[in-house]
């Protein structure tokens, strides 16, 4: 059950050995910010770096409490690419504090679910537990993004061979920019999830740290695809130009057997428009239909080693594949 | 021999002195895995990513036991490319687990085969030479694939000389991304073994470490191999392109010579069939005949002069090449 | 209030207990610089560094001072880019000392605002903490010049679409220079940050190294979007090389469209006026029409061949997107 | 001298206190290397190493013996390109043995030469002093070759200036592939060769790794070469690439001046050659000398305008350079 | 003073405090080297390393002396590149010999002036110091070169906007070569200067490794513009490769400007010069003036259209830009 409350009505809690969770909603309201700063005694830098979104993913260590920044993404209906949402962690004794920057929660409602509902061990684990669920949850939000880009590439991929217009140019360039900004919160994620499973922290059992271990593989496997799929945009970008000046080469051939075929049938043509006085060819009687049979005669053969260079053939083929 | 037991009938085994082989074929059961997750004690994310194909190469120590996952590969009869599949060790002291995805079984059967045969030093040694024995062979299953991306490569090399069509463009795009999967499968695994080799592991003895150091050695090669594909990969692309500038290039100029051969002479038969009442040469008796060898004599110093600038050699050279 | 003294008036101050801070705007009087060389016992090789701009930042200890270099950008009017101006700092026990190239002094006055009207913690804390003051405004300095670039790279995105010209590849040109140059100021003080975080410096009070820390991750954030831009301007080079190619392919069709209806039409129409005596269709007296009829059906049938490819559809989309 | 002798024969010399040196020519034979492994003690693993060629170059430390392999580059005469062969050396404390491909052996007989000649130092040091000897002619081998792709991209370098043809394209890529497969020999030898300097052999004196260190720095200016080509062979396809670009515009000038200059002429042509009843220029005795006239002051002024716009002139500034 | 002297001649000087300076000018001739490396007891190895030139810069630390090797760079007048000559360092407790490639001896010149006029500390200094000065003034030399390339860079820049020709691929291909062959000769005195400066060295005192450190930030300081250099003549190439495709664009807009604007005109022309007996449009005696008036409306229509795509527009400021 879901309640809007005042961060000091959370205080009567703290004191006690259970585990609290605190969620801040949307990070308008700076009074309500500056009392859990005094209720949890966060370092100013802290709060300034909850409140100045966004935050490169980053963990910061301090006497009695761990906080680290990573970042949810969400697909948009029906448009292209995702939105990300910062939240920020605190981490305590017995107490765990999310800030995200907006109201709506799809990827948390999961583990608020479990909570509820007792469901897995949640309960009975301390709050870095439950800073391992939240986190996987969050990082398992990435992999339909990932779903989404595999698709788009796919796509591109298909559309390339069959029918390369200048829209595959624009798609190519925002599937580099958004994979570009995936990484960019990424690869910090991953440091902080490896300084976390590395190092010491008073805060983390190692028991829960094999859990973030956890967390720290599938980071290394999005950052894997992420990778592959960056180089794939790049080498769809090099087929997409080769298309373009293979496109250009059939343009060109179709140019060329236009002209190739009607420049010396339009010269014999203009020959005989002359208005020489004596031109014996002009009196013979069959002379005109046997000129029209050479210029059928040329434009066949011409038609013919056009044929055999395999002009006419790549021109369909560019059309049927 | 081979039969399908239920993991329960595996239990007298293991107490024993010798080594137990259990291979887990099809993943399709969950009831079969969770049985065998409570006989050898299995932590749940570790079922987790038995079951979540595929999962990045990666070890994970435990207390008792030592897991690994690695990945088969196999070519498909006929077609282009390969399939992976994920094959994920678990090794205790007198116990080898193994769970594949489906029930085909090409790699491993020369190992069953020496086991039944009682080959080779398999049945004097531990459960971790049996281990090495398997990702031995599985990781010499890459060798044909390599040979396989090899060909594909020659082919392309000699194609892009002789006849640079559209269909190179795709086949250079597939190799890359192939060579890509291929790469994501080798790079983590490579750190398994460094892992494996690096560190004392009580479940792995020394000698043993020397035959998974040949294994590490192995997967390097591959490795190499793989990037200088890779880079030879994008060396063609760059050679198709050029390619398709030459072949322009040639087009352009054939384009050119029929323009240049005929504009000029097409003109000249223009000027005589101008209807002006005092055009004097029309009335010469020979001036058809003089006009026809000026006409002439262009059109051969025109040829001349590209022949010359050799273009109808490179024109030539391109088809007999 | 700010007033011009003299190096030498200084000295009064340093003995006490309090925090100086003398700002050197201008390095053009050498005089000056050897008076406040031999003040604060500088070594020569410093003094050379601070006078030779530009010099790479850097951090160089010393006994009793720390001696760091780091660059203010600013943008200039009107003007695209950004200009530079090195700025030294020689911190020691109880003052601080810094060297600016020119008296301009925007991105530092707002801590003199601070210092004057008592505000924050700078009057009560050490030298340390203007050092870090004043390198924290130095830094966040750089972020309007980020948004100063992702307006210019905005910008160039829609171009390519809509307007491919030539003063586009000048912009990337220029863009990817001054990323660069940007980036050649960042690395360094990356790493001088980097330096002051890590080690223990008895100049650094443990507190104000968190402050540091922060700075440290303001520049790793500066770096991320940097490198995210050198390789969305790198991304854009293609897609305008992408975009150059596709708009020659509608010259290019618009070219062959021409040449290919209009090639057959005038050929007939040299036929008709040839001179042969006995061509039959001239007395025919509906021939003309006939004639006129045919060329209207080749020109017909030749436009909607063109539609059918697609050609004045994507012809039209060029103009409209 | 050199005969040919079983390895049973060389037993009673590996007792004594001198320095024996074994060098296997050719593989073939499965018999004489089992007869050495038994011998020497080797490894089964080992013995694979040596036969399955080409392993990669890496460096083995067992009890009592160290074993490197390394690669031979040798040029054939008269075909670009290079040949390689493997060479596995393995060191005792009072013998080397080493394992050739075949028996060809021009780059180890200035060694052999040496011995026999009892020059240098050979005859006073230890197998390790031998070893190095060995792998120091090995490695200087390797100069040649670098002088072979030095020459062939100086070549290259001239020919995409004065006259840029397809073989270029493919000249290229064969180097590139080269270097590539050069580079994959030297990577891994270096590291063998920083392995033996770096840590301590009980079978190499600290006095021959002094000479092993001066090999390292062979390999390292080696690759250090090798990069540079291989850096320079990628801008050699760039400078080819627009050189293709630029004999396309070649190619569309000259294109462009026909059809510029012989077009508006031939429309000219074409109107005093219509019928029609009433064209009052037809009958003015000057007007077809005034309209050669036009037509020749058209064709002046086109190419007046092409010479100002510089085409005439790159024309052919291109045959002369 | 500087007089020819036999090394023998040096031999009492060493004995001495004070520090004495060999250099050695042209490695001509044999027998003095190896006077020389009797005199200091130089490696053979050492001595290989001084004679073969050229060698990678590189450190080789001997029990009482330390040897670098180190690259003038100077340049040709009124050619564009640079020269290089190697200069080996042999520094041992009260002397320092210097081995230069040639007896040109510019940049050492300034450390010579020095010490006969007994000017800076050099004098009261040991050999270190002296080696620092010679190296320093070694390492000053390299940014002449630097603004060498900054200038022809710029210069290209201007071009490539201008007039774009085929010699500006060859400029671009010089200056990465010669960039890569600078990098070459400075990454490894980066290397050299490291172990320096990070290192104890008997004969460096700590006074002395400060100087070097300044050397040291000199060469990063050339790298980084170095390698900022080279990415630029990257993009110049893009850039080229962009204007060379956006020049074919403005011959094809010509090309198809003559092309569609005669051949309808033409087509008229040709359709009025027909033969047909009846054709009611010759006989009426406006209709000569009337198909004149049409095809001067349809070439302005054409004109038109082409104004409005903008096709003049891009042409001519291709020659005013």
């Amino acid at each position: 059950r879901k309640v809007d409350i005042s961060p000091n009505a959370l205080l009567p809690y703290l004191g006690k050995n259970s585990v609290s969770w605190m969620d801040v909603q949307g990070l308008g309201s700076e009074e309500v910010l500056r009392e859990v700063g005094t209720i949890f005694d966060l370092h100013p830098l802290l709060l300034e770096d909850i409140v100045n979104v966004p935050q490169r993913p980053k963990l910061d260590e301090y006497k009695d409490k761990l906080m680290f920044i990573a970042h949810m993404v969400r697909r948009h209906d029906g448009v292209d690419g995702f939105v990300t949402e910062q939240v920020s962690f605190i981490l305590g004794k017995n107490y765990l504090v999310t800030f995200q920057e907006e109201e709506l929660e799809d990827c948390f409602d999961l583990v608020r679910e479990r909570i509820r509902n007792n469901q897995g061990k949640v309960r009975q684990s301390k709050a870095d537990y439950l800073a391992y669920l939240l986190l996987d949850s969050l990082i398992d939000g990435y992999f339909p993004i990932l779903e989404h880009y595999e698709e788009r590439i796919e796509v591109l991929e298909e559309k390339i061979i069959s029918e390369p217009d200048r829209k595959i140019m624009q798609e190519i360039y925002s599937i580099r920019r958004e994979l570009l900004a995936l990484r960019r919160l990424l690869w910090p994620l991953r440091n902080v999830l490896n300084l976390m499973i590395r190092d010491d922290h008073d805060l983390l059992t190692q028991e829960v740290q094999i859990y973030f271990r956890d967390c720290y593989d599938h980071v290394i496997q999005i950052l894997d695809i992420l990778e592959a799929y960056r180089e794939l945009a790049s080498s769809l970008m090099d087929a997409y130009m080769s298309s373009v000046g293979n496109k250009m080469n059939e343009i060109m051939k179709f140019l060329t057997v236009f002209t190739a075929i009607f420049n010396p049938l339009t010269f014999i043509a203009g020959v005989y428009g002359m208005n020489f006085e004596n031109m014996p060819e002009l009196k013979w009687s069959w002379a005109y239909f046997a000129c029209l049979g050479v210029m059928f005669s040329i434009a066949s053969i011409m038609i013919f080693l056009f044929w055999k260079k395999g002009w006419f053939k790549t021109t369909y083929s560019l059309d049927e594949e």
